[in-house]
């Protein structure tokens, strides 16, 4: 249940819980209105479920409002980064392999 | 968004949704109350979200009902199933690698 994983603040308006596997990794981010998370990639590949509010998302070269019920796919490397809209926002980021920078 | 992405009818009781990536791969499965999947293994690691309703599941031996809101880990190999209790079920299956054998 997520509401027992323990939640790390992260940065300024933004906190994150994570569940851990051998190459497979979840990480629930609940991150304020209005906070943007830098264009930035990574080797791993990421899918990203909306579970709550809505958030402006870069990916590559296109960009789009994802609201809840939407899935972001982002293969390896591609850059990305997001802006919150007006209201608190809940991802679910999965990553593949595990993102081990976040583990120390 | 997952209304977006086609349903597929893969057993009596069961539809299913899929996001295919490169290693990573979201399967959103909507099951009817009562619905039983057969105790099996994968060498795939996969996470379960529970979206909506309650099921039991067992994983390797042990046993729990999960509700909206958990999060199952399966490490490759394990053998697991599930029981749907008395209300339509939504589970997102995330697995690394994908599972080729739901493509053909």
């Amino acid at each position: 249940m997520w509401n027992d994983v323990p939640a790390e603040r992260i940065a300024e308006g933004i906190h994150r819980q994570m569940i851990v596997g051998h190459k497979l990794m979840m990480c629930r981010l609940t991150l304020q209105p209005h906070v943007e998370t830098a264009v930035h990639s990574h080797p791993h590949e990421q899918m990203t479920i909306v579970e709550r509010g809505r958030a402006r998302f870069t990916i590559g070269d296109t960009a789009r409002v994802v609201v809840a019920g939407d899935v972001l796919h982002f293969p390896a490397n591609v850059l990305h980064g997001a802006t919150m809209l007006d209201e608190e926002v809940v991802l679910i980021d999965v990553f593949t392999p595990i993102r081990e920078e976040f583990l120390s």
